[in-house]
């Protein structure tokens, strides 16, 4: 309130004012301004321009109420980042990373007074104080972002710019780490809609599938349109305040056994099963597709949720399984087989590699030099080969442990996610990225609707 | 990993077992399992049925991953609370509020660390650590509440059900400080969608503002259908995940000249006017719907983008301003007129009264007795009236203050939002709750638009 | 075309045009032009402007080539009619029943040479010419019609305000004849779609249902909210074309067993039923809404639809049925009961009567008298008191016939539409109309799925 | 009604019988009853079946009464024919050609009584015996097929098999001639939907573009999402039965200045341009979708409607315009250069002639020569070139007519259509297409909005 004039000399003018001019008089309120910065910033935030940033936000900081018009504020300087440059937007992060970050000092004084608080109520506003001292200024404005145009997205991103350069400093580690925080509560699983996603969806959405797909690459729009046939579906998570935009996506497929290979899934040239017939659901593909996303667990809940939505739509589908790439498989036994004491670690399977292995071939060399060669992938899959490949691969799943969890990180997703290795199928993939990465193996993972069938009994 | 059987006892048995037998003996996994709690609770929650509560959330908090079927765990816990009575969900709140909160130990050990950290990296360590001590553990049931059936409203209604005990003890009180601030980040104004409401709207989303409006009582769907005429709008906010269910909504009469009585305002035999020659909004009405909601800001960003919408939609309308009720102005002004100092008070408008008041009345006690009677309404309008009305609520509104803030919860909200006191009305709402709680005056509070006018210029 | 510049001028000016302007020369021609008819007519249509209405539909129908421009100028006058009086209206439509009719001179030259065909061909040309000759004029223009705002409707509008006079000339009859045969054709039920009202609905369109009901009265937005609750069912047909608006609704209570009262059914006090527990399905009102489509059958497709719809969405309910009045029924029977040998035809049930009748009463006019007292309806339900009135009333619905069609029109409806009279019932409807129709009788026709169940054999 | 029993039987059997078992007994009615066909037709309707087929409609058509019992039967008729071979079909469509057509008899018993007519009442029903004796018996048939699945869709391609076949027969000319008149009624444009297309829309709609463009083809999505792009528009018609499909289509591009090629309309490179600074929409394609709906005008509303639309809502959009093929242009000048009167037809451009064409070569025979070679599109656009190419065309498109309408069909849709030839355009589609059909030359036809200008003056 800026009253200037004394209470008094308003009164003493009272006769000449109209009510309204009293008001103002008295009110003097500020009102919704909104000050618009006159110049720019120049692209590249050379140290004048950056100086004046750093200003802005001080400035936006201290007077924020929290309203509507510090909101306004707030939008006004994260709007500027998308004028500047790559040079300028990694200054931009800087000055937010290295101000604003939690006051020391303010943490300290709160420390002591929640040390030295003996009743409840004393130690709940310790706790409170704490808390807010543990709050970095700069989280307010952050949050304020999200009035931006598209300011979910535009957070989300935001982090996916800072993730790459998060190691260079602790500060960046944690103006990182402040946005994770924002974004898992904003992006809580709950919050989020699942949709079916189909061939008469939108073709703007449609095509961010092609775009994001991170397992099969989608080769056309036709191999898009036979992955949303009538025996397959297709399930997204979205953001209400992010359009036509799938956080996350899983291609499944309606079969009637588990499915042993990824080529065959994805032949353009089978017909389609009738899905009365179906009794299996295939998870083949599961994309995160933000990156500012990561670490926020949203594939577990999309499984869970898909299951559900299936098993209710169509009874008949009564098992659901993935049909899972092994990434980490093959560079992890082509160094196990490097070791020495590979042929130690192949001694339940000598026999089978005996029978296996060309003339003049033998132990963990020849096995290595046998399963590397280009020829591999057209071997006849006989049943000796069969016990070899899923023994190691069995090894490797389930026994394979870093910190307690399976070395493959697909591996671990669906175990802790509460799925079982139920098969491992060789020749599985044999594209070049297959062989690659898991000498053409996949597995598939099952999971059980235990909690729905025992509800049911 | 529940691997009772060594690998060795495994690997001897190998030619037996099948290959998925075999990763199952190795896995071991515990299923997705959801324990049903086969015996339920009794409404009433008897201690022994509030011990086995009690160790339903140690186990789901135990266990508690995070992940899917975490939130199964936490969703049949929550979902009890609806078979219980007003007795056991008391209960209920108290055995969340007394267990399950900060752990001063842990506290104390993080602020340990934090105060030995000489690092950024371990002074960051520190925060998180100490972060993560003053989360209470059962903000996590709280957030997998979410996933119950309309579960966002039912943690509304869960605040709603614990404020007016929050007094009671200091852990109900943190239990309710828990939920706000899970409500303000969920309820985040960037996560709400504004809507308006029409005639074309759904009944049963209608028949909410006749139960929800707090202002000026909605008498039948006759009185709702004027309101939604075709010089009236109205505006909410809604959440996703919460249907049918404005969280805040506001009621606009489009005028051509700042409205100053309510009753002109509603009443339904007025021809409306032609929306083109309206220059002036006046929002006169705003109701919050959820009790649960309370103190998390959506008045004030619900005016902000009313103002925006109906700007852009509408180009002709040029003015905004409220029609506001005054709540505390007759009991202040009752107890003012009581004091030693009233005579004093009224110097100003002296000339005034004497004119006004009937014969054998004056001073303080002659003008309550006037103002107090139940002719007062009915008075003719004249000048010196006027001018005394005015001068009182004028020195109400903007000089009467409580820690620095309007007394008047309506004024202080509409300043603090921006607005000015723009115009005084006198027998602005002569219903018998207007001049029960005002002697009939309302004002009109201004919202400028200086921010949108400063960019066009 | 309007080249009034021959060819050879055009093409000695050739150097000096532009090949714009030639193209244009050679063109001529007149654009899509909209005769905008300067002075508006009178609003009661005085000869002169009569004059010049008519002048103006000569000119439309002369000039019309059946596309846009000139569908612009048929709008152009119709929208007229919504500026005239009624008297002015009358005229309107006067003007185009007494002109624009079929033009016998064309008729009997096209019965000419349709006559004197001998070739298949010569005769398809005699059909195609007689069918044009038999074609108004003003068909064309009504037609067009449909691009006024909202012009369906408007059409549907000018059939019911034709209907009222078609008597007064046969002109006017032939008009609505016109009428009625282009809205049969734009309402074929193959148009029309079903759709669900529920509290769900719009209130604007929901207060149509308050206006519209015919059968029932709606007594407030309660009782309409009882009638949408869990255990009823609302339908309509729809047209693409006409918003909000319901053509035809029929209202549907879910019971477990066939309902024999419309009191019980409208009781607002009764819990709903649990839909699990229904079997049958009581269509207790049907309600055309809109005087314009008169005669054009809407009633028995809306019926079979809903069968459909709720067998299919709900499989346990079984068996479809109404609750109908039998509006002509106390008027016959009054009658009857006056003649000669009504003593003759109350001879199957004279025993009954005996019992009945108070003392001192007895015979036709005995019984007359009793069931028109006004104590009437609160009689017990006695067994003699039961035969005597289904016995008289089973006569009337089924014996009695003109035409050879009951003589009831809501027995005709059902009857001829495939139901069946399953069961009589006394005192289902005690409402003044109840008793004024057909002392408190009521009557369900049961609908069968024969052909649904066929199917599934 | 099949009421064998005698009325005094059913009385004299009164005691025994209940209500339900009397009315029943009296009623006799025959339920709601679909015959169901036991034994399928054979695909390829030999005699016996295609006299089965016979019966089935003589049968329909005789117990037909309009009614939903009716349509069920004639539903059950027409969804045979999905069933049957390319032959099947065409013996149904004779089958019903050559019977249940207009009865001669009945038609000529009808003029009796219309010849003989004398009052007007007498002549109006006349006029209506006339009409019914001239709708032939199977239109009620074709009528109800619009209750199959996509029964509106199968008429229209029911229409679409019998177009290539009607020259065969009378008979089946009629019955071409039947489906046309019930298809013009419900595809009337008042029924149709104006919708934009645009990249948001469903992929499923979106192919149906790729498939039914006919002037210049989509070569794949990515040419298809370009023409879609910010600043190109796509409207199509729809009806309200028929999902997903369009019925016409034309797709704009929103250009600073009338354009001259298409191949730069189509190019993928260029930026778009900002809709702002637009002042031009060009209709560049127009195509129909539904072979069925031949002959029933679409495309002139269309236009209208497009223009009314991007007008309003792009008010600096103030020219519209076609960039339109001339079809005919190459085969009617090679025709006409060959003729004895070719010299003296080339008369006015004789001296641009000479100048352009190569030594050695001269005359009609030289330039057929020149502009006939393969090089033809590669030369320089010279004005003496374009003198004579626009010419030549203009000559055509304004000057050859057939019938009073222009030669070219196109030029006759938009001509009289109300549109004027407005710009010649050589080499502006040198696609081989368009050196096929016009030697690269198009032209631009313009629509002037005089009747909207004219409203606003």
């Amino acid at each position: 309130m800026n009253d200037r004039k004394s209470f008094s000399t308003v009164i003493s003018n009272w006769r000449k004012l109209s009510v309204v001019e009293l008001s103002r008089a008295w009110s003097g309120i500020k009102n919704f301004t909104r000050r618009t910065f006159t110049d720019s910033l120049h692209p590249d935030l050379p140290p004048k321009d950056a100086e004046k940033l750093l200003r802005q936000i001080k400035d936006c900081l201290e007077t924020s109420d929290g309203g509507a018009s510090s909101q306004a504020h707030a939008v006004e300087i994260g709007s500027q980042y998308f004028e500047l440059s790559t040079e300028g937007r990694k200054k931009f992060l800087k000055i937010l990373a290295e101000n604003f970050d939690v006051d020391r000092k303010k943490v300290e004084s709160a420390i002591a007074k929640y040390t030295g608080a003996i009743s409840d109520t004393d130690l709940f506003k310790g706790e409170i104080a704490l808390k807010e001292a543990l709050t970095p200024p700069r989280l307010t404005l952050l949050k304020q972002f999200n009035a931006l145009p598209q300011g979910f997205k535009f957070l989300i991103d935001l982090r996916a710019d800072i993730l790459p350069m998060k190691k260079e400093s602790v500060p960046l580690s944690k103006l990182e780490s402040d946005l994770k925080e924002i974004l898992a509560s904003w992006f809580d699983v709950g919050l989020l809609d699942l949709r079916e996603i189909t061939w008469n969806s939108s073709a703007s959405l449609l095509e961010k599938l092609i775009k994001y797909e991170a397992v099969h690459a989608i080769s056309s729009w036709q191999d898009l349109k036979d992955r949303l046939d009538s025996d397959r579906r297709c399930y997204a998570f979205f953001h209400n305040k992010i359009d036509q935009e799938p956080l996350i996506f899983v291609e499944v497929a309606l079969v009637d056994k588990l499915a042993d290979s990824i080529q065959k899934v994805l032949d353009q040239e089978v017909t389609p099963l009738n899905v009365k017939d179906a009794n299996t659901a295939i998870f083949y593909s599961i994309s995160n597709t933000q990156k500012g996303l990561a670490g926020i667990s949203l594939g577990n809940f999309l499984i869970k949720d898909v299951v559900e939505k299936v098993s209710t739509d169509i009874p008949n589908i009564k098992n659901f399984a993935t049909l899972s790439p092994i990434p980490g498989f093959r560079s992890w036994l082509d160094k196990k087989l490097g070791t020495e004491d590979a042929d130690k670690f192949l001694e339940p399977v000598k026999k089978e590699i005996k029978t296996v292995l060309p003339e003049g071939k033998k132990g963990a060399k020849g096995l290595s030099e046998f399963i590397g060669s280009a020829e591999f992938v057209k071997q006849p899959q006989t049943e000796p080969l069969s016990i070899i490949l899923k023994h190691l691969c069995a090894y490797y799943i389930l026994k394979e442990k870093r910190d307690g969890k399976a070395l493959d990180p697909v591996a671990n997703f669906h175990l802790t996610n509460g799925a079982r290795a139920e098969r491992i199928n060789i020749m599985a993939d044999i594209s070049p990225k297959g062989v690659k990465e898991s000498y053409g193996i996949m597995i598939n993972y099952l999971y059980k609707l235990s909690d729905i069938e025992e509800n049911h009994e």
